[in-house]
């Protein structure tokens, strides 16, 4: 697979507290020039990112991030404006202090919840795969699986650790076919990606790799 | 001081991604037996803390939080339904981008209007000291004292670094007399907590507190 490609994939990334509006512009720009799949930017940044991109590059968002445990009133609340601001994407946290009490139902219940407020937009679930058992991340995949949900994202970048070959390698085995993966979080390298693509994982959520590109002079 | 008396200034805190309803009534219990001034705990369990402490305890919860990058309107619905479940003090995270790129005036605005959800309840500004500059902490200060909040708060406990004396002392010399100051994060020790109050700091963010407290069969 070329670098090209691969950037096709990438949701290009910038989610420090301390990102400024420059840092984002140039994101964007970078976006568009190396044609990744989207710019994942902290939600307020959205409503200035849509005035400057257009219909030129779609737009992610993070809700319930990195934590998970708002409640389900004040995920929807927060989806709904940043749809309203111009989000194309929204990459939710799961509560994950209810998955270790094995409220499953009541997660799944979030999920569509927040499916029905995305609607045609991209919607993915994040599970922070490193903060959970085997056992359990089979368990969210199913549920996942039936949500309604667009795709599955193992990691918010903000916890013990990113994306590994074995979480993407389990997530795309026990997820349904037709909800996508995303690994994100320690994607350092070229074979890295490659590795997460050939392993199942659709988008990849990275800043890395447009680096990479532009040290490459591509 | 006594460690009683200390406990009495205590927001006695437990905010992991990974904390449980079980974690969250043991921490209620503990608050109720040491006379703390709150516990601290996520959105998502205020609902059920209310139902079971009633009147007997203060609920502080979280917002914007631990990144502030949420839009003004997400954590104006994200207050408001924290204080529709029970809570009885908000500690909100200012947008720490917003900061560095000089939009003081953005930030007093969302501050106010924070307050104007919150009315009689306290309301607390986390500015995430150890990523600002010197003279970023004394305008934020500045800022905070004008805002109408009641509390400015040193750190969400979940970036590089917590509260340090230098930066208690800094905020209380450059906060308005009525606006209080709460230090969070890294209070291993009696003497930490007893050196923070008497730099000027009013409530205490820990959990070690009361475990000290414990270990000491009060």
């Amino acid at each position: 697979m070329t670098l090209r490609e691969l950037l096709s994939h990438c949701d290009h990334t910038a989610l420090s507290p301390t990102t400024t509006w420059d840092d984002i512009r140039a994101l964007c720009d970078d976006g568009m020039t190396y044609g990744v799949a989207s710019v994942c930017i902290p939600p307020a940044y959205i409503h200035r990112a849509k005035a400057y991109v257009g219909d030129r590059l779609p737009l992610c968002t993070v809700i319930g991030f990195p934590n998970g445990y708002m409640t389900t009133e004040a995920k929807i609340a927060e989806a709904a404006d940043a749809l309203r601001c111009g989000a194309d994407e929204i990459d939710m946290v799961i509560h994950i202090g209810a998955l270790k009490e094995g409220r499953y139902d009541d997660i799944e219940q979030e999920i569509r919840r927040l499916k029905g407020v995305c609607r045609e937009h991209i919607l993915k679930v994040i599970v922070e795969t490193c903060l959970l058992t085997e056992e359990e991340k089979i368990r969210i995949a199913q549920v996942v699986s039936r949500s309604g949900a667009d795709y599955i994202k193992t990691s918010t970048g903000f916890s013990t650790g990113g994306a590994t070959p074995e979480d993407v390698r389990l997530l795309r085995a026990h997820t349904a076919p037709h909800v996508k993966v995303k690994a994100a979080g320690g994607i350092a390298s070229i074979k890295d990606a490659e590795e997460f693509i050939r392993l199942g994982a659709d988008r990849l959520g990275t800043s890395r790799l447009v680096n990479l590109a532009k040290q490459q002079g591509l």
